[in-house]
């Protein structure tokens, strides 16, 4: 695990594949075991110090992590101005699995759904999480937005509070 | 258009079809003129006078009709439950086209995309709704819930609504 921390952020980059004409794949791999990354996933304590690129500071409006509950998270950018991310559960299966929606406030109505699957390799995780869009225009809109970036710093941030919590 | 009116209402069914694996398409003429059903399509204050089944009270809780808005109807059934509905707009062309997301939030996270379509036919109009959603599961879903029933009441108060409208 003390190796794997150790190697170059570029070798540790999300996997992003699109097997399906609506589907995105994200793949990841966290050296931390299943419980710990479920967990963090999970708790509303814990979002503000991963969950978005560095630069964004992120507030908790709402995240009742349950089928059928509501989540929305509040993003201030470095220039002052805030938008909103949002979504519901439909499915949260310890630690295995979390399935929920995802809209972005600005772009109202374009939503998404993905589903997180958490892998237990021993003493580190796969996480992979496929958003599936209505159209293959969707699909694509989101592609070509810049989510690779905003996505692998934002594992890079959940490294780095994995790796504190387990010296803390 | 009074000949239309004196039709026995199963004349006036809807037409409901499913020609993708995960849509329902479902066609519906109404006796007035398009910028009018339109019209009564986008005013909250009538809303509450037709949208739902008998026997269930709406109010709106939120309506703001435009690209990015917000929609959320309260109904509250006979026995004095009570369920919401909600979306955003992603599309509102006057008088021709409406596409918005649709949730009911018992089941939130099973989140549609309705395209609504009004075809101008002189003093009628043809009202096409095209229901998209993420899978088949979730469409047969919708198909086995009791929807045409619940369909084919409200566009009846619709029909009222629109004759008192054009005798008022």
């Amino acid at each position: 695990m003390t190796d794997a921390r150790q190697e170059p952020a570029a070798a540790k980059a999300a996997t992003i594949t699109t097997p399906s004409d609506r589907e995105i794949h994200v793949e990841r791999v966290f050296d931390a075991p299943r419980d710990r990354v479920f967990a963090v996933y999970t708790d509303p304590d814990l979002i503000p110090q991963w969950w978005g690129p560095r630069g964004m500071t992120v507030t908790v409006d709402k995240m009742d992590v349950r089928a059928g509950g509501d989540w929305r998270f509040v993003a201030r950018n470095p220039d002052g101005s805030e938008e909103a991310f949002r979504g519901s559960y439909r499915e949260v299966t310890p630690p295995e699995r979390i399935v929920q929606t995802f809209e972005w406030e600005p772009m109202a109505g374009y939503v998404s759904l993905e589903t997180a699957t958490f892998e237990n390799l021993g003493e580190r995780t796969k996480v992979t999480t496929v958003s599936l869009f209505y159209t293959t225009e969707e699909r694509d809109g989101m592609l070509g937005s810049g989510m690779e970036s905003g996505l692998n710093e934002t594992y890079e941030r959940l490294d780095e509070l994995l790796a504190e919590l387990e010296s803390g």
